[in-house]
């Protein structure tokens, strides 16, 4: 696929996201480049998209993830739209095209009140929820739990609580089962539900072993 | 399963292994309990096995996982077994089935020189085992590897590195995929087999979410 950038440009925004971008294993630089690759599957099936603001806004969509790890008040879209259009502008594009860059990257994060409006917009924002969907959104969601030292369930009265608290099962339950509708392109729709059962299959094996082991336990008679 | 224990000494016992684990998500009390469950089934199977004994082994069985946590060079397995001994003393048991719950503690962690060699110590080293099987072996592997900042995979020369490093995929194919043969007792060999799938099938879909984003990656044609 033909890009309208040059192989220099390209490296130098890489370098950039690389040296910005550290020590967050869930978004990390191969989910930039998972986000870039899906987005291209995408852009293939819609000729009008341009590219060359597509690939920026891809490579450079986390690189508010910084700001809000440090300051969970900020939104890093938002921080990282501003940044990307600094970046932009510094390394020489004209303002128009880094706007474009920068409003695809402050709707990357779903808000009622700021939905995605351009196509390239659009295609980030299907690219990067791709990523959170199937295996790989489970893979990273527990990435991400364990590094803020969330539980896989928490129980209360014996049962283990479907929704409620930060565990991975709450998360499922609360976010994960519910991605697949709401994609904003027709090859995004498509790719997010052939990852659906993946996802599904996995979670409905992960509670059956969990009963299991509950199961058992609950055959323990003690002695009065 | 009536076991010969009493409620309130069951209850000590797991309000002192509740005091001394904590903080560990991918070794938390539920582990504990996922243990007992899964260890209480397999004994159903094992009509000679000590259910006092073993029921003591499988709630005490990690107790040592906060010294090796401070210092790595411990094994967890035999400081848990001395921290056993001692609690199990002090709490009144003979010291002959003190010593009978050490041993099954000593040898859940498998090393070559020192075998699980009691019925007890094979049940609980299989029930432990079974808790890295399947989709919780992959859940608790995932928590385990964010904790401690490790990716979902490393690349080398564009390609994902199968072995090598600390990554989610490195783990799976040095160790997971190959839980599955080793198991001490018949009806715990049946269950990790029953598990095999569900990590397969995960780990597939995984590889294949990847490859999907990194193939659309390198169609990336950029302009000299």
């Amino acid at each position: 696929m033909k890009i309208p950038m040059s192989q220099s440009e390209y490296r130098q925004m890489e370098a950039h996201v690389r040296r910005v971008l550290s020590g967050d294993a869930a978004h990390d630089l191969e989910h930039v480049y998972r986000v870039l690759g899906n987005a291209l599957r995408i852009a293939r099936t819609e000729p009008d998209c341009d590219l060359r603001v597509l690939v920026a806004a891809c490579l450079l969509h986390d690189i508010g993830r910084p700001a809000q790890n440090q300051n969970p008040a900020l939104c890093h879209a938002r921080v990282g739209a501003e940044l990307a259009r600094d970046y932009l502008i510094q390394s020489g594009w004209p303002r128009e095209s880094a706007d474009r860059v920068a409003d695809a990257i402050s709707t990357h994060r779903f808000r009622s009140d700021n939905p995605p409006k351009s196509l390239e917009a659009k295609i980030l924002f299907d690219a990067d929820k791709l990523d959170v969907c199937g295996a790989l959104g489970v893979a990273r969601t527990l990435l991400y739990q364990g590094h803020h030292r969330q539980p896989l369930y928490e129980t209360r009265d014996g049962h283990i609580l479907q929704k409620g608290g930060e565990s991975f099962v709450n998360e499922y339950n609360r976010k994960l089962c519910h991605l697949y509708g709401g994609f904003l392109t027709k090859e995004g729709a498509r790719l997010a539900t052939s990852r659906k059962q993946a996802a599904e299959a996995y979670y409905q094996a992960l509670m059956e072993e969990i009963e299991f082991g509950r199961e058992g336990l609950n055959r323990l008679e003690l002695e009065n």
